[in-house]
């Protein structure tokens, strides 16, 4: 590690901005319908002459467009397929969300760590029943966890033996995001999406163009005062990380209590290395729970199976998803 | 490239953040004095214990903090070297710069690129006069330039044939970090720092401390009106990316009338490279002079020797520097 080193760490964030501006001004979805010379995409976009070729050069430098001989951009071919709006595999809901609500919320980590108080999110509105009131906020939100659903969706799809199965349930659902991509990829199971009756809405909003709905439905209901829906397979993902250990505790409590013998409980979240030194970005995630939320973390795997073990889970096992994700899997013996 | 590269890229911001919130806190500064556990240290920064633990191992997995077997926190080599403010290495005004400043002033990217007009910095308080005559965006802004000229200064001290010289000045010199730097590894040469009246004092108040006070001396004057300092060597040094074409002309012009045959003049900046594609750092910087200023950029080596010949002068070379800066140095015959 070398001074360059620390001063990439330090610049960092204007590369983060160049990406979340050009999800904002729609740049990869524009060149979806084909490559175009600086002025004319310029002019689609709504970008000043003055910026525009500094921009879609660094765009160029970070391996997201690519410039040919006459000076024509085009998509590189990820930033085709995860970027582009018009594809299923848009990642850019989540985008979005940093661009407008996690950035600027950042820049208060440092009030965040001096009074271990929420600055923005979920818990500094009064927590997520009323946060999901505020129409513009939980729908970027909302938004965002859809975005940050799909590969981990994916993944999740392939990485279980969902044959065994008939039912699931995705609690903290959101928008149905992981509940989408499981039934998706396995027509043989019945999904339910359970979260706040407040998101049942923007839940069938996405839902019905998922091509799944008939398989996967809305069950409106509070985990602080309801007991979680009574099916095989039980899902908590990046949900634990909200809460402080004794909310986790009686969370898995009561996912023990629904489940049938051998039934299964998922728990993923952006999992920190059991010697907390190896995933910046799974430690970063765990200070935009302080940021964000009253009691959340992110934890090791070590951690959440000692409250599976607590909860009555004898069987635990490892599994990587996709984006920084990793699940324990629990199986009631 | 795949989709956890664009994430890395889109969550960037968070790792800067962890960096100039550590920087805020003085947490390399206090470390200087020992290694301490997670709570004396968090004792005496004044982190709350919530975050604590979480924050002092993302400074661990981000390779900036060590911690023992017994959970003491130490600084890594790199951290102390340049992070800690007792060592004269210490690179953290321009970290308290970015942290204060610049990440914010990047929140507003966006509107830069729609309007490309400058959201902050001295072109939007109306030039670096007004800019500089507001106390404690000035003295940010200033001891920012300090910090990112030491490594600069050093290179630069290293990389030109000093010993054929007697005099330079250094042109829009802030506090003079880089005239220090060059004076103290070459103690023949006696220089000028040249700015701003109002710069006068945060320059000699950094001079004074800085072992060449005897040989570095400050000279009012406003690059727009007065004519450049007489002397064998003239430096430019992140001065031309604040400006449009034709003052950066106007500027090349004026060094090369103020200088002697066998002149030198040094141009440094964050120079793009000539195919604009492998320097995200570099455009990355181009646009915070979009962001900061009101018609700067920066610029190619092939930009700038056009500029240099069109200025009059002959023989160009180039030379990589530090921190991504590179000088182009001309001679006049």
């Amino acid at each position: 590690m070398g001074p360059d080193d620390i001063l990439e760490i330090g610049f960092a964030f204007r590369k983060s901005r160049a990406l979340l501006s050009a999800i904002e001004f729609g740049v990869f979805t524009v060149l979806a319908d084909g490559p175009l010379a600086e002025g004319a995409l310029a002019a689609r976009l709504g970008i000043h002459e003055r910026g525009a070729r500094d921009f879609l050069d660094t765009l160029v430098s970070l391996g997201l467009l690519e410039r040919d001989g006459a000076s024509h951009y085009a998509n590189a071919p990820m930033a085709a397929a995860y970027l582009d709006a018009g594809q299923p595999s848009y990642l850019g809901g989540l985008f979005e969300y940093l661009n407008e609500r996690m950035y600027p919320a950042w820049a208060k980590l440092t009030s965040a760590l001096r009074t271990g108080k929420p600055q923005a999110g979920p818990s500094a509105a009064g927590g997520f029943s009323t946060f999901y009131s505020d129409g513009s906020a939980a729908d970027t939100f909302l938004r965002g966890m859809t975005g940050a659903s799909l590969l981990v969706g994916r993944a999740l799809a392939g990485s279980f033996p969902w044959t065994e199965h008939s039912t699931f349930a995705d609690v903290g659902t959101a928008q149905g995001g992981i509940a989408v991509e499981i039934a998706r990829a396995h027509p043989h199971l019945r999904g339910i999406g359970f979260d706040l009756s407040s998101v049942e809405r923007p839940f069938n909003d996405y839902v019905r163009g998922s091509g799944v709905r008939e398989r996967v439905s809305f069950q409106a209901g509070d985990f602080f005062k309801d007991p979680l829906p009574r099916v095989d397979v039980l899902i908590l993902g990046r949900v634990l990380h909200n809460w402080d250990v004794p909310i986790r505790q009686m969370l898995l409590d009561k996912a023990h209590a629904a489940l049938p013998r051998d039934g299964a409980l998922i728990v993923h979240d952006a999992l920190i290395d059991d010697a907390r030194q190896e995933r910046p970005h799974c430690m970063l995630s765990s200070l935009n729970m302080l940021v964000q939320t009253a009691g959340g973390s992110e934890y090791t795997a070590a951690d959440c199976r000692g409250w599976m073990q607590a909860a009555g889970f004898t069987r635990t096992q490892l599994v990587p998803l996709a984006a920084m994700q990793t699940a324990v899997i629990a199986t009631k013996t």
